[in-house]
C-alpha cells in the first residue's frame, strides 16, 4: 500500500524557509508571490494490512512534530 | 490561487534520509514498511493571473533541482 504523508508547519509558527524562497522568487522576477509555506513529504509503501493506528502512530513518533507540525495521509 | 508544489527525488537517485526513516521506523517496532522516500513540499500563494509557464519556471529556477528532482503543480 502507498501512501502520502504531508507534514506542514502549524498556522502560526514561523517558517523561515518559506520566506527566504518567497523573497527569492521576488529577487528572481516573479510577481505576485504572496506567501510560500515549506513542508516536507513522505511516499511510504507499507503492508497492506498496516493499521490506520500503526500509521498515525508512525507519524506521531517519527515523522513529525506534533508541538509545531500538523500531517495528513493520503493513501494513493 | 493555492498551489501545491510537490518535489521528490527521481527514481534511481540515493535517498538517505528516506532510508534512515525506513531504519528507524523498523527500530521502532513498525513491521511491514518496505520503502520511504522523502521528498519536499511548498505551498504558494500566488496571484491568480500568474501563467502555468511562470510557475514552472520558479520550479525550474529555484524549488527544484530538475538533474535528481522531479517536481509536480498540484491547483487547490
Amino acid at each position: 500500500m502507498k501512501l502520502r504523508i504531508i507534514v506542514t508547519l502549524k498556522p502560526g509558527v514561523l517558517d523561515p524557509q518559506g520566506k527566504a524562497i518567497e523573497h527569492a522568487l521576488g529577487s528572481l522576477g516573479f510577481d505576485g508571490v504572496n506567501g510560500v509555506r515549506a513542508g516536507k513529504i513522505f511516499e511510504l509503501d507499507v503492508a497492506d494490512a498496516t493499521s490506520d493506528e500503526a500509521i498515525d502512530e508512525m507519524c506521531r513518533k517519527l515523522l513529525a512534530n506534533t508541538v509545531i507540525e500538523n500531517y495528513r495521509v493520503e493513501r494513493q
